[in-house]
């Protein structure tokens, strides 16, 4: 009876030293495979959020949530269903391009909706949002002209509509 | 001859179990401030990219870069200049909004070129990427109307021009 697939966590910190620490350690000793993360503060004076994505089934989830809840800087924890949030995360790739083939990368940025934050005589700095795949998709338009560098931050999600994690 | 300010370091290091958690426990347990951090895959297999701003003088910065240099598992450190960067956050905002007001948000976030991402009859969600300046100033422009709630990632940062953090 497994079911194991990826769940999205939002959990409401204390915004202290050590919290990302004490968090991630939760995870990683008990070996549950942290497929993103990304941690950053809240319009509430500090209190920070963090969006973890976890591989596991339906048991491993309840236990994490349980252990998640007994830690003392853990405000709240909300399990975000895959249809019914909104994702984002946010890549940088900076791309080998030269006069030639300038406007074919700029092209491909528009169509994903990228944005060209810098440019240099041989190369191109793209922002884009959307969800991994998203990404994926980009970096294989993008591979012929040569990826320089990348770095990406880890999804953030909130549930579509007006409800929201401070709900009960 | 204190010369505290913030510093932005970018680590390669293996994508393993456990690297977050031995990472960020490196600079909670010295005190190390952490303002914001990131993680994410790059475009290489195995190797994500972690992002981490934090607060420091040069002797503290120099003993930091030491301490990651010397774990298994990181690949390369570099301090990123910040004249010579470019740095960006995503934040995800849910606002309040109404029949009446609706026409203002949308025109408050043309103006941060933040994007709609969703809309409900009581709610209309952005996106915004920018420095953490900017998601400040919108926060502060929405905040008349109610924030229901947010989430944002670390920043993630490259340095501007075509050299990498592959450079030698």
């Amino acid at each position: 009876m497994e079911n194991i697939k990826e769940r999205t966590l939002s959990v409401l910190v204390d915004n202290s030293a050590g919290v990302l620490t004490r968090i991630s350690g939760l995870f990683s000793r008990r070996g549950y495979n942290i497929k993103s993360l990304a941690v950053g503060e809240t319009e509430r004076e500090g209190v920070s959020r963090m969006t973890v994505i976890v591989s596991c089934d339906d048991r491993a989830l309840s236990q994490i949530v349980a252990q998640l809840q007994k830690q003392e800087c853990v405000r709240r924890v909300r399990v975000l269903e895959n249809a019914n949030q909104i994702s984002r995360e946010l890549l940088l790739i900076k791309v080998s391009t030269n006069a030639q083939n300038r406007t074919q990368v700029i092209e491909i940025a528009n169509i994903f909706r990228a944005r060209v934050i810098d440019a240099s005589p041989g190369s191109l700095t793209l922002e884009l949002t959307g969800e991994a795949d998203k990404s994926a998709a980009l970096f294989e338009m993008l591979g012929e002209f040569g990826i320089l560098e990348s770095t990406r931050t880890g999804a953030v999600a909130v549930e579509r509509g007006s409800g929201t994690i401070y709900d009960e």
